[in-house]
């Protein structure tokens, strides 16, 4: 059986709560999108794509809300 | 008469919170098209989009946001 | 005098939650468009549309996190 | 001197609140387009096209959540 | 040295507030693109586009809850 | 070893948070599209795209959110 690829929201520091609000989002379109070649075909078409990248930014920005209120912002 | 498909926001772990917000944006679309033949129809078409698989990604995370709150973010 | 169409956001459960957090989507499309055959003319048009059925899980997501908040997402 | 537009985010009920949720949408566009003229030109554009209406509904999705919060969700 | 543009999020009243929320939006364009000349020669082509408007309206939304928050809504 | 580009999501004042809200926007953009060269190409066009200079203030406004909630608005 595989480990959970997500066992915690919570994270060390801010960068790496950034870096697991990158990993949420990658995560959603692996749902919608499971092929492995599919995903690699698509990333240089959006990767390239103005919009597309803005998407995707509000997209990280969303899960770091989450992810930032989960760790009370790193306050200590 | 069907049970709901929505007991309750409570999961067990993060990651089955993020396929509960995977799953409410999906039973937000069938309420829009009801057709089970029409959502297989055009699931080929937007799971080839780059632009639909973000839009779909930040449902999942507005969703996401909504489960995580439900379960104060899974802390102990 | 009609009655009014949200007397409150309280519901019993969260699939009820869900149903009136639709239910908002579709009124504030009718505030902008009232036209019954309007809309009725549409419907067939952005329910085969991918980027409207993901557009419009994105307003119900919206709509659901008020939903849930108001119920203090249904916990007991 | 015009009397304020916004005296205050706080509603009887509800349905008050949605509908100052929509005027709040309708004042960020006057804000961007103030004439009269155009808004009038643009209305049956964009009244008619289905993504304008899902992203209209999405505004007042927003500015709803903001009303809400600050009536409490109206809860006694 | 210029004072700055943003030395609070609280206002007096909440129509301050939500110009303070169209301000923050402008800004934010600014940023992005600092050419007041070039900004100046966009702004006819957004300020008629209905996709453009309603998306501006959206900006605005989401900042306004922001200030609103930051003023516990204005309530006394 | 490169120090971290997010020590913390405290900030001074209300404008260095919006600076840094800017810089979460940026950073989920190189994520996605991490060659200079790319980007520096593709500035050009978005900058003066209005759907894009609005999207990408929309993304500013929704980390902005994260970021004056972990300054409690900056309130004293």
């Amino acid at each position: 059986m595989a480990a959970t690829w997500l066992p915690s929201l919570i994270t060390a520091t801010p960068e790496e709560g950034f870096e697991l609000a990158v990993k949420l989002s990658r995560v959603a379109v692996k749902m919608t999108q499971p092929s492995d070649e599919v995903r690699a075909r698509l990333r240089p078409v959006y990767s390239e794509d103005p919009a597309a990248l803005i998407a995707s930014s509000q997209v990280v920005a969303t899960n770091f809300q989450t992810v930032a209120a989960a760790n009370h912002y790193w306050q200590v």
